[in-house]
């Protein structure tokens, strides 16, 4: 998807179903923090090689604009970018997709602190370029 | 809370905290909707009394700003109001706090379908009363 | 509910309900947690003044037969009872009713092991006492 | 592996582990359903196949024995086969191994009813065929 240099395809389980026959619009919210820890994976070592090296990474903020429901075993393909890395700041933007059609847009918003300690630290040199590796612009829409 | 005449408690479950041990930022998106069906019972007869007038109400979008971690078996204390309603749409404004510090602030918005065709319909008189009878402010802030 | 001297009671949530309208049957696995951390409360000082002694409590196994679906909005009632106390490992007993009937029967083992080297330890005296003060049978059914 | 011919991988979210850093042992119960619908997927056409011709499956029991924690971002494979097909009763058993290693036993059980009137129906022949397709012995061990 241009401007989104990443995606990850998620499955609707049944879980996360609820009452009105619908993903319940929770699951969105995990399903954007699965897409980041594969972006993580792809363009920056993984999760677990940030946290190596003393880095942790808080979600402040997330924002999901739900326009069209997902149902059980709908497969959706969830883009990604990571934009506006700024000090100890850095933000993701999604737009999720089922069969092409746009069903949500999300953006969410982190922070990256010392493990130990838990305050803010700026986000490292090799993460940014990491982070920013996908060739989105780096600044937000 | 000035504003906000409804409040949910909710005790944070060992199953809604993650491996930073805290709780999970998607828990936060459950516990408003807890909190939205309990403002319901309180002001409007309840969600069940909406289905069977034949009233569907969605979520159309989550916003949560997290300012601080909640931890496994703290206590929160949700404020909700139902403000802005316009036309078949309606919003929730929420702020979270544990022993009165504020953690986190929120808000969700709805829109109200027929539950067999889920075409939008506008907010009925009757629920419009209810949803704003608890004396907030009809705009939002 | 005879030999059973504890219950807690929890509120099926919209987001634990499924596409077939009742609660998801992986909700029951957390109540009955939240259950037990009531339990503790009760009975032990808490969860939190079992870790702070060293000890932590795993689950080793859970075990659920659902009789009836639970639906959005029910109102059930957990009993809950601690036996067989052995070594390190210990066994919960629950009944799950709704409005006096029996909806679901299910228990869980349980062992405690140090918090650091998470080697099992046996249950220590003044916890045994403690799970064990309800007045329920120490041994199961 | 033997006598199990089906296996789904899943790889442990973080929203899926606990305060203890370790996966939470209700997750398991979520990732059996979705190895039996990768596994009716693969043999028997898919749940939706199932539902059109009027049948529900329920979950009528869930066993699981834990061995060994599972971490985030684990990826685990789960063996699974059906077996003990009698009349609307029908069972499954997995096997959940890491890299190898075992780490739980489960079994689950299902009735099959009617998608209206929620009354046991015999499991259908055709389904039965495709439940056993797998060369799984149709007795339980």
């Amino acid at each position: 998807m241009d401007g989104y240099p990443f995606a990850h395809d998620v499955r609707v389980r049944f879980a996360e179903t609820d009452a009105q026959a619908i993903a319940h619009h929770a699951s969105f919210v995990v399903w954007l923090e699965v897409t980041r820890v594969a972006y993580l994976a792809e363009f920056a070592g993984g999760y677990a090689a940030i946290r190596s090296r003393g880095i942790e990474a808080l979600t402040t903020g997330v924002h999901v604009e739900y326009e069209r429901p997902a149902e059980f075993d709908d497969v959706l393909t969830i883009h990604a970018r990571c934009v506006d890395v700024r000090g100890a700041r850095f933000r993701y933007e999604y737009v999720v997709e089922r069969a092409g059609e746009r069903i949500a847009t999300a953006y969410t918003t982190h922070a990256t602190v010392d493990r130990e300690t838990y305050r803010p630290v700026r986000v490292p040199g090799w993460l940014l370029d990491d982070l920013l590796r996908t060739g989105a612009p780096p600044t937000a829409s």
